[in-house]
């Protein structure tokens, strides 16, 4: 008889358990994932995302390059503040071992594989363990990366990589320390060597709990100035892809210095770095921030600053980011209209920045989520082509725009906005007509699209 | 040449400005709204609501019993704590007279005719105007009251009536007084006579703005004291419709004492009045308590007190009550499924306490906007009954709880609940098995639905 | 040289690592903390707290009983949904072995010695390890319960115990479980054993993550039948102290069960169980379900259920629970408030369920924070009884229900309450008056007791 | 027998009503107000305010230049969204004529008087009636300005003025027109003639309610170029006041531009404007937007763009902007330390744009409100400086940033930071020494001044 009674670390029968070598496939009954159209009742099937149908002129998958997150889908625990690890996937040993990062990488890949996927995003730390000393700190991440490099072919890539500069109690005030430095510039030139197409910065911890021990602006010079060395050493070693930014605005701070896509920008523009960098939009932080996602990314977007999205969804009443995946086709039709608008997100893509939730504890789980939320985004795609071609909501807009006034400013600009000219025209004028805004029209279009 | 400055008080070329008669059509272009189904790009037909079509064994318009608020629809002015109002009715004559009162019944009765509705829902102070005494106030609201009758004919009644005990500085500290109790008697006494099937209590101002002023025990007593006079009152008078408490969080007050479902429930079974009342769940007053609209109607309907909706919906970033028209169809199909868990709302029904944007001016807009609500509940109604249908969420929530566990349960009521016999059995038992909550499921099924 | 990479698992040179023994102090450098008087600049004196002077009638410490959380003070490692642990104390091994257990609780009498309170407060598995099996886990409660029992000598006792069951995966969908059931019952014994006076049930996974995957109702039901049976077991073991419900509104869940206090009495009236409860009311949980924690207080008291208060605060610009330590004057005179109006909350009292700040990890910044803490508690008292014994602020709201009609009330009891009679009396009042609220001068007064 | 039932537009005996001349004072009971300090219990006395007593080399009413709101003071009526007007003054007539205008006018100079305070704020449409045409309007303007001017005397002045661009229908869609053009010139005229010294705007209606029927790109391109004609136009006539802008998150909009001091930023310098604004800092849209008025003041300073404050608080447990006095001494410390590191505000200064609660009437609760806010700005003011004397909180900040990193700065800009000099420095560097955040010690230094 057996009670295990403290949280378990290894399943009473995992087959993985303490083996050296994995044999077979990591996800034995799971079938290469395929579209089968919206009436299949496959809960292993793609139901909306069919990857080579052409939208708008560019296939779906072009639209999306969709990739895989590996920290949530194969470091993602279950844990939470309050609860110890839920998931034991049978291939893990746990252990936070050489080999076992390795067999790891190569479920990473039988997974892309079998969800049919071209890119996977990754963090330094997550995919290769710490060493005693940085230098086999170094050479772990050298043998999984070599792994990595020869499992991607040449068909996968990373859409990008990062270095995580939150989880070490180094990090406990900020990362844009000599330490952080090290990191990034390894993990971005790791990047680079496997063919990644962008480099994010998230900045944990770049933020405060409280003011009252606080300085600011020596923090935000500082960062401006880590950066700016990530800029000329991006260079130096010749690595075309994009450097991103991804606003958050707390948690775990109190207050997070990349708040939104407005405070990124107008940081990136009082430090001279506007031209280097892009943000990556997660849908999940901007509703956290007070805007709604679609804001967000209209706002990077006419900032010029649109660079990746992350694409999750977070709950409307919890005040944390719950990185869900997204299952709201409205809030995927927005998302995708302000994508089309930028014409397209390459070389950024859709990261799912987005785990199971706790109490999900089956492997085909995984499959589920990635399956849903790659579902919704083709969703929300196929509706906003739908409502581009209808055309109804852009001449709705149009319209309101009619009357747009310009002619104070050409009057201004010419020099003749003296209070007469002014009084005398606005007699002319008379009373502007103020049309209706139509709203619950604009509404009644977009829901026909859904 | 004319230039009005000042917030104009009837519109210039205004057709019904200062005439005492209306004649032919208020809503000359608007046709009786009829089904067209999904394909039709009319903004002026039902795409999904066909209202004597059958849905689980009972017709569309049953399930829904759809009304129109006339404090919306006819009074709402487009005012905000920022500005004037911007509505001008054709029919208004800029005047708040009886003359007016009775006109815009008129157009009211046009418009849920045109509608196909069969209820509609009324404060007193909106549908007559007061007098310099209160025997002229009633007698104004006599007047329209037989007008309204008239107008009813058989097939519409009210679906509640209301006492408007908010708007007057004379209720600024709360309206459980002497005369909030005569304008409630009276108006209870209309909606009876009219053939209203609810009656609503909402306590605009029944809450505080500070604790350091308040005494909070006393007013919640004193509230009592007020419902129970009314369930008195309507016993004497022989009204057998449902009496309704509305929850509402805050706004006017900082804090209103019927915050949410619970809250309600918790007062009414206090004060020995759980019987008498059940609850008008309002889907933004429910996201504004912190909780999903689903939630509070499950709330109300495990309590036993789900009676009345009023079908509107907020915006998930804005801290106040915005009453738009439901647009969600995920959100319309959650409300659908609890409701046919409730077997339907009867007496109570969907009222639309939602209205037009400040900014929406068109005539036509208040139907495009009724239209919107009233098809996006009935995509939720047809979501949900697909979902019924199928069956897979129902069994993967009945499997969730097959292990639900009991045996304690049983063992304790047998008397044998000592520790040497739990632990016993615990070590029997052995750890429980823990199965995979599959959310992501759920989530996927119900979005095959919509 | 060393550069460790990986989260560190014992300090460098850490004093305790390994050992079996620990000799002398725990918190060598730290005294007994002391009353000082407000003008000492001493950061290890308290300068508000005097435990021994008498406030209206009786002692400090007998208005707060004070009690240490053993789980944040001596479990707590600073770890964030972000970050591995920072806080490394030189008695930790980096260990959870008995021995350990063991070490910790003398550290945790030490703590509370100096500290100079008379109450402690724990959960069963923060204190002893878990075993391999069920009987190993309670062996090894057992010796650590003992060592507590010695430890406390006659003067010291736990304010409350209470079981924790939501850390493990077995928990992960919730606790009203028959593993929970007997971990409930021992931990009750437990408590009941050291002459604890209350006994907690924090419903940490009772609540749900989603409605799709959810019945609500035979949840409830369920806790309803385990609080029922912890009741009964209390009277067979002759327990006499209190059994409290903490009301959380969410975290980790989406949605906890007991969201609030109103929700907590609404689910003991609808069980029968409301004789059998109160409530522990946590500030910061106050705040998160949208409440000040005065009203929460003032909610719990005038439904006769305020049983303990869990004094922490949150950060008004977060949306999770922070367990910072009160430093909120203003709130904790409210709280006092409160606290005096229901005489006191023996044998209640107020448990510190607050934790240090991730990056305050420096042995003293324990003490700092406890007395910062109880400081402010303090002079929240000192102000609510200034404002007491002033009387301005009472006298100002006995004014503002001078006027409180009972008329109504009494003419319907009476009977008289048809039309006729109340028209006829409602126009000999005439309009009523309507005083001003003084909201300003409330607050002016409350401010200058500060 | 007298029974008022509408709204009352005229309180029955109200001895102003109808008059054509007001003799006497308007504020017959109350006195100058006077410093009488803290032991006093006079509700129309400062406490804490002096306002010619020194305080860090600087008198204490040069630190503030407080300033009335004439809006709030004099023009608010208490009507909130679910409610009719509630403030009766005596003076007022129920009227908005232009003699009202100038009796208004007048009052509020006696109440400046008897304040004691030198700065009061204005809206074009807040101090004189709108006439039939526009020649009216500024005809009416003209007299009312005339008057103020006299009345001002040599003492007063606007601390600012603004054209209130958000009532009329006719912004409904937003202000950036060219009617808003004019009128923001003729204010702009009126200001700089009344010794104004800023002038502000804020865009009550610059946002949008959705996206689907916004280009908020060609928005926010037409702003810019408005707020840059407003530049042009303050150089023309010579103006030498601060141009400011001032913040807010949302409402009556659910998305405002100017939606916080970071995203004003990103506006200005996006659009080249970035020398000619600064901006006015409310505490109650702070706190909207998610961040403490601390937090938006730092940033304000640290952008260069601190200019103006406007004193309020809002209520933290409600999403909408609620106007309050500021009462919380521990918010009024950290606003006061912001002030004193930018070196005080002048040509700014603090604007109490705050409001009496609906629900106070009395005219002496005008006083009160003003009174208590003042008191609890200068406890403030008070608190800072003894922080700032004391040192304690300056040296633990100094402390923290100590061993703040600048080598790796220095090694990347010498231009040697390849990866072999950088591994091999780390190795040297060892592990980071991350020393405690004393965030707890730095809260109790706080709270010991307060």
């Amino acid at each position: 008889m057996k009670l295990a009674v403290g949280p378990p670390t290894c399943p009473a029968e995992g087959v993985g358990c303490g083996e050296d070598e994995w044999e077979g496939e990591f996800f034995p009954g799971i079938p290469k994932i395929k579209y089968e159209g919206p009436n299949s009742k496959n809960h292993l099937a793609f139901k909306y995302y069919n990857a080579e149908e052409m939208i708008l002129g560019k296939k779906m998958k072009d639209w999306f390059r969709f990739s895989v997150a590996f920290w949530h889908t194969f470091r993602g625990t279950g844990a939470d503040p309050f609860g110890a690890p839920t998931k034991y996937w049978p291939w893990e040993d746990g252990t936070n071992s050489l080999a076992m990062a390795k067999r790891r990488m190569r479920a990473n890949f039988e997974f892309i594989d079998k969800l049919g996927v071209d890119f996977w995003c990754f963090h330094d730390r997550d995919i290769a363990p710490d060493g005693k000393t940085l230098e086999e700190t170094n050479k772990n991440l050298d043998e999984v990366v070599a792994l990595a490099k020869e499992l991607q072919g040449s068909k996968i890539h990373p859409l990008w990589g990062t270095s995580q500069l939150f989880h070490h109690p180094r990090y406990m005030h900020g990362a844009a320390t000599r330490y952080a430095t090290i990191c990034s510039y390894i993990t971005l030139s790791v990047t680079h060597y496997l063919g990644g197409e962008n480099y994010v910065f998230w900045g944990g911890r770049e933020g405060y709990q409280t003011l009252l021990n606080t300085d600011m602006e020596k923090e935000l010079d500082h960062m401006a100035r880590f950066l700016q060395a990530a800029v000329d050493f991006k260079k130096k070693i010749g690595f075309n892809g994009t450097l991103l930014i991804e606003p958050k605005p707390q948690e775990p701070t109190k207050h997070q210095y990349d708040w939104d896509a407005a405070t990124a920008a107008n940081f990136l523009r009082k430090y001279g770095l506007i031209d280097e960098f892009k943000l990556n939009i997660e849908c999940n932080h901007a509703t956290l921030s007070g805007h709604s996602c679609h804001h967000e990314l209209e706002t990077a977007r006419i900032n010029g600053l649109l660079g990746n999205i992350d694409a999750n969804t977070g709950d409307p009443q919890t005040g944390w980011d719950t990185d869900q995946f997204m299952t709201d086709v409205a809030e995927a039709t927005m998302v995708m209209l302000s994508v089309i608008k930028n014409g397209g997100l390459a070389p950024g893509g859709f990261n799912f920045d987005a785990k199971l939730r706790r109490e999900s504890t089956d492997v085909e789980d995984l499959f589920i989520a990635h399956i849903g939320g790659m579902d919704t985004m083709a969703r929300g795609l196929r509706n906003a082509a739908k409502l581009i071609e209808d055309g109804s909501l852009a001449e709705l807009v149009k319209k309101r725009y009619q009357s747009f006034d310009s002619e104070v400013g050409t009057a201004i600009e010419a020099g003749k906005a003296d209070f007469e000219y002014l009084e005398k025209k606005a007699i002319e004028w008379g009373e502007p007509k103020v049309l209706s805004g139509k709203q619950e029209l604009a509404e009644m279009i977009f829901q026909s699209a859904l």
